[in-house]
């Protein structure tokens, strides 16, 4: 099987690709080819052969080069994100709506059936919400990001009505922990009151301990792309986008479990400086979601806050807490 | 006030600028110039100083020669139909997404703030549904003409929030009776039922008596079309679309009250061919809604069918019933 991945240098794309790399199968076939790209050439790994190089999505001509091998499996992870789409207009249209809707475009003229794999986020939805949003929910964004998402998801969906591909959209949680140094994201605190202080680093809680917010850690976030890769779609009908299954967390669970980890040395890292404005974008987020349908369909996140941060302590400190 | 209609020569376009040059005002505004676009050069009603043209709403420019007088309203009805865009893939995207999204960046590079009136579809919904498909329901189309519209109405919600224009879009339901030829449309039984019949002619029925559909009458879209224009958009906040009002009503319906109108002579010309294809169709079409915020944002529809049926006898037959 060959595989695309377009947007192989991010964060959740390195860790796809490292995945796919040392299983050498992905929904039980073997991949023989992997071609990677990103703005950035990404790194091929060792023991597939493997193309790699830097381009960019949005010019006309460049998706139909990522197709040349008709790639039987297609993941579309590349997008400009949330807070840089919203600063920069233009930016994230050209990336996130055209950039999307160039790739399908060109999947629809190479006349052929791959399996597309599509990142969305639960940056779809805004509020107001119900106290469980469900998978019948309307899809609201507050933010252009969540539009373009939202816009990406219907093409999605009606390009693989039409059978150009066979297409699955997965709302992904908000990462938690992301590994890398901290960033000046909104949601970048969830992360940072964990990650810094397993680190020995002092990080700043810029909101309430009572503030709720819906994770799954980046190892999840692979082993939904995987899954979406190998998933049988007909039970999926003309409704090819799934919010994934998360844990919801208040950040005092946050800080709970950042505790039975590391101790209470850890906990005392966290500084608390109450920011109106990252909690006003905070309100407008989602809590909890009811994620039954994709939860059916065999989607699996981790249960609870510390097998969160177990992953991490695993995958990114090599097992050693500061 | 100047008010632009884009799509000015389609049915409702021509009954909305008939109602504006008699009213001479729209949300209580005096208009003072209308500037009217369509493929076809829409005609300019008398008492109003008009221009009128023929455009390709999709093609680079012509939206800014458009708003080249900055009109403080702006109605988007321009529109490929249902039909014709399942049919042309290329030609509904072209119109229905390019046209609409080169339209709203016209306005925002033009840097004022009109109000902007967008009529959608409940095309935007697909099945399985609710028993009533409440105003939080998702938007699942099962067309390609169903996903555009609701890609337009994304857009207009983010263009909204961004503060580039101020956009209300209207879920228009199944417009009955439609005037005119009967038309091939899926749906066009609905209307042919009553319209032929009205006017001594036969009609071919497709589906069974138990079909329910939700509707409303031409002039109540206009109605729809001129209280978006005037309302105060404040209680909107971020969710900008909203399905209108309609009556959900069965054929059986339809047909009763169609004999209290015009007898039973009218409903003996009513041919029942059962047609597979269209009652597949009909199956993942809308039955009925719960359209609390419209209702409660003061949108009226027909409470009857003995109402849609005069509507139509009143303003397409003079008042007379053949």
């Amino acid at each position: 099987m060959h595989v695309l991945v377009i947007g192989a240098a991010g964060m959740i794309g390195r860790k796809l690709v490292a995945r796919i790399a040392a299983d050498g199968a992905v929904g039980g076939r073997k991949v023989s080819k992997l071609t990677l790209v990103d703005v950035f050439a990404p790194t091929a790994p060792s023991g597939i052969p493997t193309e790699a190089w830097a381009a960019d999505l949005a010019l006309p001509g460049e998706a139909a080069k990522m197709l040349a091998g008709k790639p039987d499996l297609i993941f579309h992870l590349a997008a400009i994100v949330s807070g840089e789409a919203e600063a920069d207009f233009e930016k994230g249209y050209r990336i996130n709506l055209d950039g999307t809707r160039l790739l399908f475009e060109a999947i629809r003229a190479a006349s052929y059936m791959p399996r597309v794999v599509f990142t969305s986020s639960i940056a779809v939805f805004g509020a107001p919400f119900p106290e469980k949003i469900g998978d019948e929910f309307h899809l609201t964004p507050l933010t252009s990001y969540g539009t373009q998402k939202s816009i990406g998801e219907l093409l999605l969906a009606d390009y693989s009505r039409r059978g150009f591909f066979d297409g699955v959209g997965i709302r992904l949680p908000t990462i938690c922990i992301r590994p890398g140094l901290p960033n000046k994201a909104a949601s970048g605190f969830f992360s940072g009151i964990l990650r810094e202080p397993l680190a020995g680093k002092e990080a700043i809680l810029p909101v309430p301990d009572t503030v709720m917010h819906w994770h799954a850690s980046p190892r999840a976030a692979v082993g939904f792309l995987l899954h979406a890769a190998g998933l049988d779609t007909a039970p999926l009908g003309a409704r090819r986008n799934l919010t994934m299954p998360g844990l919801a967390a208040t950040v005092a669970e946050q800080i709970e479990a950042l505790r039975r980890v590391a101790g209470d040395k850890a906990v005392a890292l966290i500084r608390r400086v109450p920011d109106e404005t990252v909690m006003k974008i905070v309100e407008g987020w989602p809590r909890t979601f009811d994620a039954k349908r994709a939860e059916a369909l065999g989607f699996r996140a981790e249960k609870t806050f510390d097998e969160i941060i177990r992953v991490h302590v695993e995958d990114e400190l090599g097992g050693k807490v500061a």
